[in-house]
């Protein structure tokens, strides 16, 4: 049996993540070539260690080159932060590895196209960890706009609203420091909407954001005495037009209390609308205009039928429900269909790039206080 | 122009309810034959005076009989507590006026054989107030039924949740006297939901019920010291078979702490399922298993749409929501309807009859412990 | 016994609802100072008769000045379209009459400017029906962010979704030809929202905005052939910074299939949070971070209690619905106490004026491509 | 470092489930003494083989007898269906090691019994697979329950629902045969709403049920004609007093079309009231009578706080959902806890014995026709 060798750069709350995937993959969907967990890697040598025994990865290392240059590895996972995604993505594919990496591909487009340019040249597989693609309910969204049950979109209205800052008094955390973070809502949670976005609606055309920090200094933690600048964006909200003529209304915040993890998308065609709560990730709403005048609705579709939804099918029977980490599973599993019959994978870094920059145009227009244009040029 | 000279005999809540009825029947649907609201009827002059001049009565009377004699009147509108519903309704008939009462009917099933005789020999209209069947969103799912949208009938699950007894320590009050109130939730709550489920499901063929009364003494009102006895039944719970080989689960608490007035139905058939709550009056649950299989689900139809619900074209745009007393004002135009042009209306006594025979029913299985037949004859 | 003799200018959706709002405000909150109607208003003759005898007007008058001069008038409700309301309410303001005029108030800032100050000058009771701050639960959020529920509030989310244009075909009609309709989405439905944010967060700082029209032209109506140029905004969308630092993220279409009248508001704070839906307009969501951490949640609250929740013991028992026009009724009956007890009332023609402000400053934007400040002098 | 040892009988849909639930519990909880997955046992010799290989199963075995009489087991499994579970469950406790079973425990009371007796002698650790106690919406019911935060209990409204009989034409199954499922919807739904009801509400003292089979015949599957008798009930309906006066009602069935997973509990007590749907197994709703009267309503807790809900801290960050399978990864942890600390675990077979006695009790009352008490002895 072949199978497809995996070094993870990274050991965290996504390396976690991305373990339990590759163990799923192979118990769920027993995909034709499985995953082999062959190296976990991070810098503390005691931490990564104990990593590697508890989610089962055959060997540890610290140094993130030793394992983009070992011959038993076939495809590096990148979860570690964005200011080092750059780096081991261009050496990765410089050695021959497959290259997956954590959303937001990079710090900036610059870094972006040069990434893309990389995994181009190497002719590998490469692909951005945007996960919600896999969950099934966004999987069935994108299936009912291409039967055409919605028509032609009108608009795109879509938050990620979480709360973890509401409270003026929690304390300073490094995600706070733009130099580490590179941004705060917008990078983290707009990039989301800004990929699914593209996936059901289209290309963005021009923006026009605003930004907001609220709460511009906070306690350092620790016990220590004292107060630190925060520097990053806590809400970035922007209107957009798309080039097939739909409208965006597009927000993320971190303030918004009492939504723990909203991701709401709703989308408004000339035959119908869908709605999305990754709060109540396995149902989706929609609605015809196409039913009988009389028996209009918004239907809650439970997305959990094993013979009508996507990836359902590896799973439990209807009405069972699936958790968060279940889309990293699906996206490992169609990753490694795609590496085993070398055929393409999406969301690929031209993906991540295309993300990049409507973020950045955003993040422009926000300084210019004016529309920007978003550009779409690979390099 | 042909009035419909009304006498409305009792003058506190549900006076009110129907009063507005009448002046709003005029006012929105312009029946052929309006309303005229010639006399209310109360025995304490000082109040009925006061009422007759805020709902704008032409007269106050203190004696039923009068207004039963009375030649200017047309109609005798009986909202009076149950036990005073028999003598009216017969004096009426027997004077010749289409009668119109409140739910429930009677105190007991002889009492309304004797009524519907009597209006049945006389050859008047007649109408029992349940007022649920002239909410849109039940009239909806009663043609949705008949449109065989759910099919065979497997299922009714109902219950009638209210909340105003959940706090032992609330005072004693008339409605928990025996004596005076006939019953508790059952002739109260249950009684709507045997008329709704006679009307979407059909007949009652067996029942099993039992009943509680949690808290079996209240403190005495009024500031007095001392505790009255609880004569009435708190909650009744009821099991059945239908004639056409439904299985029925029916409830009514007083009880049900958060519940203000849940009247819920959920109706489950071979092609589809239809669920309402008066809570949310204005709208209907649909699922259909006609729908292809990746886009079922329970729709939520805003039956709110002029030209496609009932009743909606008198009232606003769609989307515009009406309240409880709009139910009342259909039901009061439909009897418009059919007093001008001499045809049946519905629910009338002989509806009232066999609702009270099913109640009855259910509270002898509660003494014998075992089904009760539910009887179906009319005298 | 006094009475407050009312005009009204106008017959049609709004007459029919401003005509029930005096009927039950008579009827059920029972004023010291009832309302009389008097004069009833329109163009057509036939028409407006037939209007005064089902509504039940005293009166009809064909010409709105000789209503406006009659000496048995008190109070003049102006329902036409918004190019005659300023016309009217200066008249109506020199002849000493109390003037409430529909919303939008005026065609633009100018106009409401002229307005406040003849109502100012005439020391008359002014009044803009923005029917919406009397629905419970607006008034509910209102006294709630008063008690500091919610705290601080960081985020203003709130959309106007209609549907009625969503089809391509439907056809032209006045409201898509900017010289009768003034706007589209923008006058009609964002005027709504801006109040409530006036109300309920805070004054306008500054705003940017986009307008788009989905479909350019549409049949003619009447069977004829032909197309006509559609010349108001279909959607229009703007972000905004209030006076507080609150951020504020506003949206009108009629293009948001199957949302039938979804006037959707959320509102975050650093306590909590609150969030109102007309189509569902007897709920209020509540979220509060003063809970214990593990019982938090979004509770619903049905607005129904007599004895808690503001205009509701005029009504009916707890749990049972009002609809839309019983905003109208509190409207009215808020009036009428102003107009008994000589005190303010709102919002009035200053309201009005700020309402314009922010409307005209999104609709600049929209042009300038930039943010615009709001103007907030009266003069 | 020591292991669990663990042996599985069963390796169909819930020896996927369990398998799943040993390696999660390793990954994610990193129990003191970790599971190892020693032998998997079917009766088909390829199938098991190719079960342990991807499930990852040290080895396998044909006859259950081998597996119980392994020196290096410590824990019997038992995933195979009810007629089974006796033999191996009295096998394994004599042979020393500890017992976990699916439900329902046994096919009778009696049988139930001599299980219990049978790991009492032992004194091995014994668990039922109750999944559903481990939901952590569920635990948090319990603990609120505890805490007295909805009062005294009057009422438990209980239904589970699915739909998957709905279509009269669905072919015959082995779970339609009384001889090899035992019974039909009533062992298998209503046996987890009557464990949750003693866990979270109490002991059962009398109970009164029906049971209806709606679709009497079915076709034979496998493409061949004729017709099969179905002998196991459709839907099984009771209403149940609870030692403590607690009124209830349960319903199970298969027809309910629409409904895939709807386990719905609701209790009211005096002082609130909770409301949970295995469909939206993630939430928990709640209600206060005590919080202050114009802010109370029904509250959604999303049951995903790590530091404030049980089994949440292994998991996601908030609001990032768990599905199906994780409850038996929680139950697998708690049992792993019980046996390395020696303590006792629930639901343990005394737990299964009541459950069984009520479900009897039912089945009695069908035959009667009138309430049955439930028996509490052990022997």
């Amino acid at each position: 049996m072949t199978y497809i060798k995996v070094g993870l750069i990274g050991y965290k709350f996504m390396g976690k993540a991305h373990t339990q995937a590759y163990k799923n993959t192979n118990f769920y969907f027993e995909p034709q070539d499985p995953f082999q967990l062959k190296a976990i890697c991070g810098r503390n040598e005691e931490s990564v260690k104990a990593a590697a025994h508890t989610y089962g990865w055959e060997s540890s290392e610290t140094d993130w080159r030793s394992v983009v240059e070992r011959d038993d590895i076939d495809l590096i996972d990148i979860v570690t932060p964005s200011n080092t995604h750059k780096d081991i993505a261009i050496a990765a594919a410089k050695a021959g590895k497959h290259v997956l990496t954590e959303k937001p591909m990079a710090l900036n487009v610059s870094d972006a196209k040069e990434m893309l340019k990389a995994v181009t040249d190497a002719g590998v597989q490469h692909m951005v960890s945007f996960n919600y693609r896999r969950v099934p309910a966004i999987a069935l969204a994108k299936r009912m706009i291409a039967e055409a049950r919605i028509g032609n979109i009108y608009h795109m209205r879509a938050h990620y609203l979480q709360d973890w800052l509401a409270d003026p008094q929690s304390p300073f955390a490094w995600r706070l420091d733009k130099n580490v973070a590179g941004s705060g809502a917008h990078g983290d949670l707009n990039a989301h909407i800004v990929d699914l976005a593209r996936y059901l609606v289209g290309e963005f055309a021009e923006v026009i954001g605003m930004s907001e920090t609220f709460v511009k200094e906070r306690p350092v933690d620790n016990g220590k005495e004292g107060k630190r600048d925060v520097t990053v964006d806590d809400t970035t909200l922007f209107l957009a037009r798309f080039d097939n003529g739909a409208v965006g209304n597009i927000e993320a915040t971190r303030y918004a209390t009492g939504r723990k993890n909203k991701n709401y998308i709703e989308i408004n065609g000339s035959r119908g609308s869908i709605v999305f709560d990754f709060e109540r990730m396995n149902e989706l709403q929609f609605f015809s205009n196409e039913d009988e005048e009389h028996v209009q609705g918004y239907r809650t579709i439970l997305v959990t039928e094993p013979d009508a939804h996507d990836y359902m099918k590896a799973w439990w029977p209807p009405g069972h429900l699936i958790g968060y980490e279940h889309a990293f599973t699906h996206q490992a599993n169609d990753l490694a269909d795609a590496i085993t019959r070398q055929k393409p994978v999406y969301p690929n870094f031209e993906d991540g790039l295309r993300c990049q920059q409507v973020l950045e145009a955003v993040e422009n227009s926000v300084k210019t206080r004016t529309w920007e244009m978003v550009e779409k040029s690979n390099g």
